[in-house]
Formats: C-alpha cells, structure tokens, sequence
C-alpha cells in the first residue's frame, strides 16, 4: 500500500482529535497499528499527535519499522509504555486518547499509575474501527486478490480430492495451494469438517476420512498482503441423499435471499432476517445458530456484525460475508459463504467459485 | 490430554483459592482456559468456584465444549459476561479473581458496573502462566511429539531445497510438510529470510529468491495437539566466505554455552548472559538484540523469559527455547535455536536436527 496513505490516515484522526476533546491518541492493537502505520511487527504502538506521529518498537523491528512506516520511530529497549509515557511528558498532553476494547487492564493500570501530572486517559471506543469498515479502492483491490487466491486455491486442490482423504490433509493441501498463490497465511484455521462433525460450525480438522455418504464443510480464508478472504463451500462424498439435498437448497435460497437484501441504508438486521425467513420456510431457522455474516479486511471477523439484533447501516465499500447455515446435531451441516462487496446501488459478490454442492 | 488431568488441574486452582483471599477465578485467556478445561474454542470464559467448575460459551460450540470437557456448560445466547454475572450473582460470591493481564478494559467495565452487591473483583497476575510453566509427562510427551514433527516437516523439506526457490514457496512447503505430519499449524508466521533480510531477527518471508552467496535463515515451529515446538536453522546458498563461517561458529558456540548453562536453580539472565559472553569474545555482542530463549508449550511464547535481566530460577520440567543470534544490518544474520527440556541435572535437548550450517 502507498506510504502517503497512511500519511492521510494519520492526518485525518490528527485532525479529528480537537472534535474528541483529545490532544493524541494511542493505538496499540495491531490491525488499527497497521492500518495507519503500515508496521506489520508484533510490538508496537503508535502515537498520533496533532503535529506527528510516533512509532514505538523494540530493537527486533528496527530495520522493518524504518521500512514500513514514514512515522518518526523510537526503538525501546525495555517496555515500550515506558518510552511512551517519556514522550507523553515531553509533549506536555494533557488528554491521551486510548481503547478500552483493545488495551489490557495491566497495561492500562501501569500507564495510568505514571501519568504526568494533569495528564488523564480518556475512553476512544471503535474509532478506527469505524474507519476501517469502508474500504478505499486500493483496500478493495486487496480484498480482490485474497479472494481470488482463495477461490483458486479452492479449486486447484478439488481436482486432487477423493473419498478416503483425511480431514487434515485436505485441509494442508488447501493452505499450502494459497500460499502458493501469493497468501502470507490462512486468514483462520481452515474448517475442513466431515459427516456429523459438519455439525459442528466451528470444527478443526481431525485425522477423520472423508467417507461414502458425508456432508463436507469446508470453510477457508486467506490473508494476501494483510487483506482477508473467507469462503465456505460444501462437498458430498457420493449421491446426495433427499434430505441433504433439501437442506443444501434451503441455506442456498436463505444465501441468496442475503445477498438480495444488501444495499446501502439498510441495517445489517434486516439482511440476517432474509436468510433466516427462507430457512423458516423449511423449517430450519432453528438450526441456523449464528450471525449471517461479518465484515472482513485486515482481520478475519471485524465490524459491521450481521446478526440478529445488529442495527449497522450498510454503506458502499464495507466488504462482508454472507454465510448462513442449518446444522443437525448428529446428522450434519450446511453452510455457504461469499465475500461480497457493498456497491452504491446494492452489492457485487466477489467470491468468483460456483455454488454447486459438489460431489467427489 | 486426558480428561481427569483438567479435573486435577481446576481442583488444585480451586483448593489454591482461600489461600488466595478468592471465592473463586474467572478465567478467559484461550491458552490459560484450555489448560484448566480442555476447551479450544475461541470464545469461552471458565470460572473456578470451590465446588464445581462454569464454562460459558456460545452455541457454535455446544457440543464440541461437551465433547472437550468435563465442566458444567453455559450456552450463551448474548455476550458471556451477562450469564457470567448471572452465575455470580446466584452463588453469592464476593471476591472474585481476574486475571488484568488477559482482560480488556471493557470487559473489566462491563463486569464490575454489573457486580453483584458487595463483590468486588481482585487481579490474580500470573498465577496459571505460572502453574503451566512447568510441564507435566504428559505435557511433555506432546512437545517431543512437535519437536518431532517440525525436525521431521524440514528434514522433508531440504531435500527439495535449491538456488533460485522463493523465500515464501519453501515456507509454504514447511508448513504444508508439518501439517502433513500432523500438526494443526504453524507455532507462529515461519520466517525464512535470504541476504541481507536474515539480519531482520523477525523477517516475513517475500517473493525473494535464493540467490548464490545468501545467507538463509529458517525459523519454524508447529502446534501439535496444542503444543509448540520452536527451531532456527541456516542455510548457505554456495559455499559460505570465511566472514559467515566465523560469524556462524559464534553464534553455535554462543548456542552450545547457553545450552551449558541450563540447570535446575541458576537465572534464566545467567544463561543469556552465557551466550552474550561467548559473541563478545568475537566482538558481535553488539549484533545480539534479543533475548536468548523464552518458554513454550500452550504458547509459543510463555514465562519463563530468558533475557538480561530476568532472574527467573530454571526448574525441572521447564521447556524453553535457546536462540542467540547475530545481525548485521545490511549483511545479514545468523540464528540457531532448539527446544530445550530442562532436567533434574541439567537439560535435554529436545531438537534432533543437526546443527551445521548447510549448503544448498
């Protein structure tokens, strides 16, 4: 990504902080660090003034911090609050901006305890978060091409998948096609889940083989250049029988039905209410147990939540999931999921592979 | 991990408590609930209580929590912390344990504007990380096993290894080897890093090329039913200058002298100190800007850590790393590390790779 965006990025909460009340602010949590940084390391955290931005790393990072960020950088050799709250005395703030949701209660309690004096801690919740559920045309490019490598990935390893495999080997041979492809690394742990374990809507691998007569969940994402990709596909070992072959129509009706109802202005609610009607008409809307979809970028599960009693408003360029699912206790499950792209004048599905159930 | 062995593990916790001044721990943090519970899931919450232990989670994983663990479950239909306050409230509690590192501060809000009356919440600082530091048989069995397959997962994989490979594909197939071999994931990002990028200690790997003369650094470890492995190796793509050979025979024998060190009862400071001593005898203390090891096991990084000034006493069953290495900025870098098990009279050297600098 350009250097001068997260130039603008920093500029623009620079110049949003006297609106807040605030004179800095402090991000620590990764994605938000990345976001207007550009400093992928593990340590950091970042200072956003009103004049400048200070980056604060340890010596590991040193070299890679002066690569990825035009920030002024200040390499730490003990705890980097310690460097922070130097730099906070220096700069004479008074109201440091900080996020609850993100900063542990240690770490709160020891910047806290060292304040300079009249120097206070002040809530700053979903701030950057809000920024980052609208995706500039370079974020979006990005969510592109995970997709794309996700769905390639997908299909590269279907050609080499057969009855007897093993949970987990369908599932490395996946996360080893995406890396190929230009992923950095799976965007969560690949759910490759078969027979009553497709239940499960969560399920890791295990050393189970795919057997005559399973339902296969196979859910994967990718991060390419820090951006996510998500997908969940589904697989029948041998003929579908009536029953599996009813429940797959139904999550499908209740999948498009969900992408129907997204477009800008309406609640993320209501778009969970569609797919949850269609599965009503089958009489499966107690078997759908979780949200309807998320948004995605440089996490795997991040605002805006499609649920229930999620009253988000869509807005175009909030890139999201639309994955709604029935799951049986005993018998199995059925989810499918697209990464789709909220547009001006509804949405644009991005995730490029058929919808088929497939049988191996 | 047996089932009765979290059992113990909570009823240890729970007995712990009065000496404590608790009435009970809510315990949230995925690795420190995992040891306690068996739980994996990704959205728990356990609280010890003297009689019986509560695990909240959602319903994506009703039954994979029954199936995992012997704790009386809570589905949750809303965030944990409500039926969390719930449970409190019924048993009557007053002191409640927390624990400040692992929580964020809006969780701690959330809880403590909803306590019931009179109970107040006490912060308990390392007291699992503690307990899990040192590592039972069983807990070790499963770190030789993933010692095992990561040596194994790059023992495959150098077979494969020649000039003008990119730096991601051989990750790539590292990762797609350990899994292979049965590991859920990587332990961490695997690091190979070519050139001059070996002198960044945390490089990603790129689309670079093993060009002849690189120096290659190979960071890599697995999760294997949970547990980490962690190991550095180096490769020479040609024959190594003499500059690289007396670089690389000071960082093994920095290595071998930390190893020298470990025993039961002496500073983990006194064995990074071991390994400082021997680079500064060929004047690369300098080049030296991490800490010489830290422990693993449910983490890939856990206490204790072996650094300059952590006077951590070593202590039989302990499992850490041992990785001193050298960066020139602009050159490159060196890097070697095994898994280490530490013993009644000294340790095991848990890795069985070979350490010589290859040639590839």
């Amino acid at each position: 990504m350009e250097n001068n965006l997260y130039q603008q990025r920093r500029a623009a909460v620079a110049a949003a902080l006297p609106a807040r009340k605030l004179d800095c602010l402090l991000v620590a949590f990764s994605p938000n660090l990345r976001y207007l940084s550009g400093f992928t390391g593990s340590n950091g955290a970042l200072l956003i003034l009103a004049g400048q931005s200070v980056l604060f790393t340890d010596p590991r990072y040193r070299t890679q911090a002066s690569q990825e960020s035009t920030c002024k950088i200040r390499i730490c050799k003990g705890p980097l609050v310690m460097d922070l709250l130097a730099t906070l005395a220096k700069t004479g703030v008074k109201r440091i901006g900080y996020e609850p949701a993100r900063m542990t209660c240690d770490t709160f309690q020891s910047i806290q305890s060292r304040l300079p004096m009249r120097a206070s801690l002040e809530p700053v919740t979903g701030w950057i978060e809000e920024l980052r559920m609208l995706k500039s045309a370079a974020e979006i490019a990005l969510i592109r091409r995970s997709v794309a490598t996700n769905s390639r990935a997908f299909e590269q390893t279907m050609t080499r998948v057969k009855p007897g495999m093993r949970e987990c080997d369908l599932a490395a041979e996946l996360e080893y096609r995406m890396r190929r492809l230009g992923a950095e690394k799976p965007s969560f742990e690949t759910i490759v889940a078969a027979g009553v374990r497709s239940a499960l809507p969560h399920a890791q691998p295990t050393a189970a083989r795919l057997s005559p007569g399973d339902l296969v969940v196979v859910d994967m994402g990718a991060f390419q250049e820090g951006y996510a990709s998500d997908m969940t596909r589904m697989l029948s070992v041998g003929a579908p029988t009536a029953k599996v072959r009813r429940m797959y129509r139904a999550v499908l009706e209740a999948q498009l039905a969900a992408i129907e109802a997204v477009r800008p202005g309406v609640t993320t609610a209501s778009v969970d209410a569609a797919a949850r009607r269609v599965l009503a008409g089958y009489g499966l809307d107690h078997c759908f147990i979780h949200s309807t979809g998320h948004g995605l970028g440089l996490e795997i599960h991040e605002p805006p939540r499609l649920g229930k009693r999620d009253r988000h408003r869509l807005r175009p360029g909030m890139a999201i999931t639309i994955e709604p699912g029935a799951y049986i206790e005993g018998f199995g499950g059925v989810r499918i999921e697209d990464t789709v792209l909220v547009t001006e004048t509804g949405c644009e599905i991005l995730t490029p592979t058929p919808k088929d159930l497939r049988v191996v």
